[in-house]
């Protein structure tokens, strides 16, 4: 760790990124908004548990506590325009439910908007939700899933939509990818063992 | 959405993927575990708070509750043979603190153990853990970062190790990152405003 630099107080932290964009889309009575995050992840298999922490000041924290549900969707690199856009303006100053590219039409199961132009989307409904920090963390309750089936099922190409921080967006192609199997862990380690044995 | 298929009832999905690996690191006396997650966000700016979801099966899981600290180790795309050892195999069947190129010292802050050849590393004190679903959520407080400042400052050719699910590990290479500030969300939205009144 001698080349590493160390901070016990880091203001703002970017060492964990990129993180794929998920566009939280919520509905209440005739107000449709978009907002960009990057903070969330999965919860569970079992029940489909999906969080999604967003800071109480933003307009769709005030949205979320009224609808009790919500959509995530995921996007292609191409479309980053559109996240940025749904990230860094307000519903409040800009209506997004009528953004370029932003289309959108209502879930199966779920009063959200879905966006048309993304690869997935989750409808969630709201389990839960708590402040934590200075933000607040929404839990889904994953009740539905749409897919791009040729986007998702080749393994190639894919190019999912991340954020790097500091409103740079990139994406990882799949067709670059590696597989490494438990399998291969175990092949790893055992010649791993035997290299030191040898010396 | 007329090509997407859906699903109501999703066993396994995995289209919000690809997410960076985290390696949670965790010391009790003299054991000395790190386990591959994918299911991590950042909760919190102030005070830094990041949470990671773990199986209460897990022998991490076991650990983290009698550590009460961990380490969030973050790795180049090079080791993703470090990051699927650490995720495929149990501690309970190997002991991971001596795994080829997985050189750990401790934290300068806590009892933690910390990745020679992490990019970056979070030091973490648990300030909260609950159940929900079939997971747990570890909630730390980050107490310090160690990060390597030449993999992060230029902004070029850093590539993080990212996890598309299913044993498969990929990577986005910031040099082919794209940057969309909010005032480039205003013109975006300008321009297709007056290409639509021109038409």
């Amino acid at each position: 760790m001698k080349m590493k630099k160390f901070s016990k107080n880091p203001s703002k932290f970017y060492f964990h990124y990129p993180f794929p964009v998920a566009v939280v889309g919520v509905k209440v009575g005739d107000v449709v908004n978009f907002m960009s995050a990057a903070w969330h992840t999965q919860l569970s298999f079992d029940p489909p548990l999906y969080g999604v922490a967003i800071s109480p000041k933003r307009f769709t924290s005030s949205l979320l506590e009224k609808a009790h549900e919500f959509s995530l969707n995921f996007l292609d690199f191409k479309d980053y325009r559109l996240a940025g856009t749904f990230g860094r303006l307000s519903g409040r100053e800009v209506d997004k439910s009528r953004i370029p590219g932003g289309e959108w039409t209502i879930g199966n199961v779920l009063n959200v908007p879905i966006l048309e132009r993304a690869v997935a989307v989750y409808e969630c409904k709201l389990v839960k939700f708590e402040p934590l920090g200075d933000h607040v963390l929404y839990v889904g309750q994953i009740l539905g899933v749409h897919y791009d089936e040729d986007y998702f099922n080749t393994g190639v190409g894919r190019s999912t939509l991340l954020y790097m921080g500091n409103d740079l967006y990139s994406c990882a192609h799949s067709v670059n990818s590696v597989s490494f199997t438990k399998e291969d862990a175990l092949r790893f380690l055992n010649e791993s063992t035997l290299g030191r044995d040898e010396q």
